[in-house]
């Protein structure tokens, strides 16, 4: 590598042989690029996935966080251990128990965000070429992670129950006769992201039953399981079995992101495993942060305010479906979330959600195109559409953007004939005498 | 994988052939089996990288914070984004500007503590097999990243100058000719950790001229070099060139380790890398962290601060040598560091500091044996003494009690006749008529 002496004069970039082969995989993403048209105040935002949080107590958290450095500052402020502090690794197991999981604080490292639990996971079991398996369609970020590592996805077909477990023992009958080593289902079993479907009691117990015969382990990821709207939690999987399941929990979204304290929940073996790679990646993790949100499960109801987080979020998804029902035109369809952030959306058959952001933002609404959740290059007639941020309002009036911003879509293939007769009809009725 | 339904009755990893090649390279490792010991009270541990951060305006910091919370809770406490945020970026090129380095923000990310950082430009430039280039001896924190990645690490003497740039020169040819692919020289120039030697400036100049010549990127990790205690700073290898060099930095000893807030400063190319990986990885690093010290500097005097941190490392750097002087039995040697936190032992011939170490716990005193900073088990006769958070009076006891233990050895290996003569006479003098 001979670095330019003045790199002004070139475009190119100097390292790119020196790059290890794993930063081939790594693509700037659509979404970033995305977040930059989304985050205009004069655009309603339905791309995002950010929790809104400005019903915390502040003045609670503000006082009980700078009493502590005030009072434990040199303790709190300093380095910590690998697999985190005693206390909150103790909490964690409470705010699990919620959702029927019984396990000791030995078995869980805390990381920074459930993010890098999922980062330290995928470390820990793929070398390059191995099969992840994943819901069709998954989690962004976590593809981003599986790429990361260079590992093959193969995706996994849902229904409005969840993950279809008959599709998960194909896959990975599939992938090892393909001479793949299959190394675990990836799963956001509760108000999935981004479909909002939640995986049904039964479901859970015959994906783990597959699980089990097949020796794949379960990867659950699970930040959205105490925001169910319209009922009680589920019990995890992990709740069914702790050999079988890794398990990812957050305070992200009933708490708040910014402190960057998530967690993993592993058997014992695996978890030795883990704290080695926490050792390697960060020392350990964010430390003041676990210690501040320790004092706000301790000094605050924190089981009501997400009854209240709850609640807010009610609002905004019987917004979003008021706003779709009321503005979509026929032919799209979307689920009906009982929980969680968002609402998945299918176009009418032959429209791309990529070829439609440009429309949409001119009508001042952005969401995230559905390719952003596959693999594959699948989902391109889908769009995620968050209720979590915006204001009921808010969310309502992007509702009816958007809805313009299809129906002048439709009109305009229609003018070419480049749609189904019958729904450029609906959207434009034919003048009746 | 046919996972046991009864764990309790084996004690084999069920998931031992599940695991990913790299984990092979983790070991729990021996640092962290001595902290155990160490951290008892009765113990005095000259073993641990600790800063002491008792004297940190601990109510100004603690007002700050909660201030923050009740102001501008929503924002700060949310997700960030994965380079971070804009005005800490620009506050640490006021950090860096110390060290005579001129950059843009642009080209700074932030990591959830400098390790992560290390782990973020390993990850971007190493393939299994890469040569990583170190100093002999180097931190274990980095080796253990190192390893994690499959690198190679080929050390490279230092003198007490530091790193020896002929000897960099001899190993990268060396590594070439033996078909390795050379990805970056790792070096912490500034008070090393564990050796506490400042790489002079002649030497900067000479080793960044044969980097250049060679296409070698210096990895400039630089966690103590405002901790000067008998002098100004230093210029920065990255002040002398701008593409040559990816330089870490750290709050962990000039604020707080807690808050796992360090950064990287990068080629704009290389920066680009860096923040798709940490995307992947964390999606951002700590947020709430970030403004809290953002909000520290721009309240406190941070200068001052960091004056007040010198005279009392000063002090505890002070007590150690004055202890060594005073305890230590003829044959061993030790560096004189100018900054830091390190003292680096040489024990007498033929001692080895991993044998040593019970007789030291017996005497109730700590260190770290010096293999611990080799990839290549090297270090026997070398221990690693810190002098930064035991008082200066624990300290010169600790040193008092590690000569015990020394002298105690070499009486009994001189009784079975297993030392040079003259070093036994010098601790045990035959009595004279």
């Amino acid at each position: 590598m001979a670095v330019p002496e003045k790199r002004v004069q070139t475009r190119i970039d100097p390292y790119v042989d020196v790059y290890a082969d794993r930063t081939k995989a790594l693509k700037a993403s659509a979404v970033r690029a995305l977040f930059a048209v989304a985050n205009r105040p004069e655009v309603v935002s339905l791309a995002g996935g950010m929790p809104n949080i400005t019903d915390l107590p502040l003045d609670v958290v503000g006082s009980a966080v700078g009493d502590l450095i005030r009072r434990r500052g040199p303790q709190i402020m300093n380095y910590g251990t690998a697999q985190g502090e005693d206390r909150i690794r103790e909490q964690i197991c409470e705010v699990m128990a919620l959702e029927g999981i019984e396990a000791s604080p030995d078995d869980v490292i805390i990381s920074c965000g459930s993010q890098q639990g999922l980062d330290l996971v995928t470390r820990t079991f793929i070398n390059p070429g191995d099969v992840i398996l994943a819901e069709a369609p998954s989690y962004v970020g976590a593809l981003g992670t599986f790429a990361s590592y260079q590992a093959h996805v193969v995706h996994v077909a849902m229904d409005d129950a969840g993950i279809i477990p008959e599709a998960f023992r194909a896959a990975t009958v599939a992938s090892r006769a393909a001479g793949r080593s299959v190394k675990f289902l990836y799963t956001i079993p509760n108000f999935n992201n981004p479909t909002g479907i939640l995986l049904t009691m039964e479901r859970r117990r015959e994906l783990l039953a597959v699980a089990k015969e097949l020796g794949v382990i379960i990867v659950e990821d699970n930040p959205y399981g105490l925001l169910g709207i319209d009922q009680p939690p589920v019990p995890a999987i992990r709740s069914l079995d702790a050999d079988q399941v890794i398990y990812l929990g957050s305070f992200s979204k009933t708490f708040a992101p910014g402190f960057r304290v998530g967690w993993v929940l592993a058997p014992p073996a695996v978890l030795k495993k883990l704290v080695l790679a926490q050792e390697s990646a960060t020392l350990c993790p964010p430390v003041f942060s676990q210690f501040a949100i320790s004092e706000y499960l301790a000094t605050w109801d924190w089981k009501h305010q997400i009854d209240l987080f709850r609640a807010m979020y009610r609002e905004r998804r019987d917004a979003m479906l008021r706003g779709l029902e009321d503005h979509m035109p026929e032919g799209a369809t979307w689920t009906h979330p009982k929980g969680g952030f968002f609402v998945w959306m299918t176009l009418p058959e032959g429209f791309d959600s990529d070829q439609l952001m440009g429309r949409a933002t001119s009508h001042r609404v952005a969401y995230v195109p559905g390719t952003a959740f596959y693999a594959d290059g699948l989902g391109s007639r889908n769009m995620r559409l968050s209720f979590c941020f915006p204001t009921p309002e808010r969310i309502y009036e992007g509702t009816r953007r958007l809805g313009e911003a299809l129906t002048e879509e439709i009109e305009l293939r229609a003018t070419f004939g480049l749609v189904d007769p019958s729904l450029a009809a609906a959207v434009h009725p034919a003048v009746e005498p």
